[in-house]
C-alpha cells in the first residue's frame, strides 16, 4: 500500500515520464479511474482525460518538468503541496498549488490546481 | 445575490461577530445549511455545529479575530484564501489557508483549513 507522499510523487513523476506506457502505469497507481482534475482553464473527468492533459503538457512544453516545492500537508484525505513547473532550460515557468482529496482506494479522486502566489488582499 | 468575495467576507465575519444571533445570520448568508467545515483535528457537519465550532472558538479565545490576509482566488466554484488569527493583544495566534467549496445556491458547501505555512519538501 502506497503512503500519501508516494502517491503524490507518483502522480507528479506521471507529469514527468515521456514514456507513455509508463505515464498511464504511474498515474493508474496514483490516481483514480473516475478522478477529476480541475485547473483554472480546464476540468478533465476520467483518468484518460488526465492522460491526455499530461500529453498535451509535455508536446506544449518539451522538456519541461513539474517539481514538487513542498511536503504533502494532509489531514482526513485532503492533501496541500506546491511545485514549480521548470523549463528545459531550468527557468521556473510556473508556481502553484495543489488541493487533492484522497479516494477510498487510496488514490487522488480530485486534485484542484490554482496558479501563481495567493493574491493580494482586496 | 452576494459575491464570492463578500460570501467569504461573511463567513469570515461570522467568526468574529459577538452576538449570537448576528453570528448566525452571517452564517445563514454564506454557509450552506448541509455545508461541513474540516479542520486538522476536527470535523463539523452542518451550520449548526459550524456555529457551535465558533461559538467554541470566541469562548476560549476572547478578543481573538480571524482577518483575511489575501484575496479570494476563485475558479470553478473553488476558492483558496488565507487568513491568520489575531489575539485580542494584537498577536498573531496562527496562520492558515481555506480552500472552499460554493454550492450551487452561492454559499459556502465545504471549507477544509490548513494550518501554518506549507511544510518543507521532504
Amino acid at each position: 500500500v502506497a503512503t500519501i507522499p508516494e502517491v503524490v510523487a507518483a502522480y507528479d513523476a506521471a507529469w514527468n515520464e515521456p514514456d507513455a506506457t509508463e505515464r498511464r502505469r504511474l498515474l493508474e497507481r496514483s490516481f483514480a479511474e473516475d478522478g477529476v482534475l480541475i485547473e483554472p482553464r480546464g476540468r478533465f473527468d476520467g483518468r484518460e482525460a488526465v492522460l491526455e492533459r499530461i500529453a498535451g503538457f509535455s508536446e506544449r512544453f518539451p522538456g519541461a518538468r513539474v517539481v514538487l516545492t513542498s511536503g504533502v500537508d494532509e489531514h482526513h484525505g485532503f492533501m496541500r503541496y506546491a511545485w514549480t513547473i521548470v523549463g528545459a532550460d531550468g527557468s521556473a515557468l510556473l508556481e502553484g498549488i495543489d488541493f487533492a482529496e484522497l479516494g477510498s482506494d487510496g488514490r487522488l479522486r480530485r486534485v484542484i490546481m490554482f496558479f501563481g502566489p495567493l493574491p493580494g488582499k482586496e
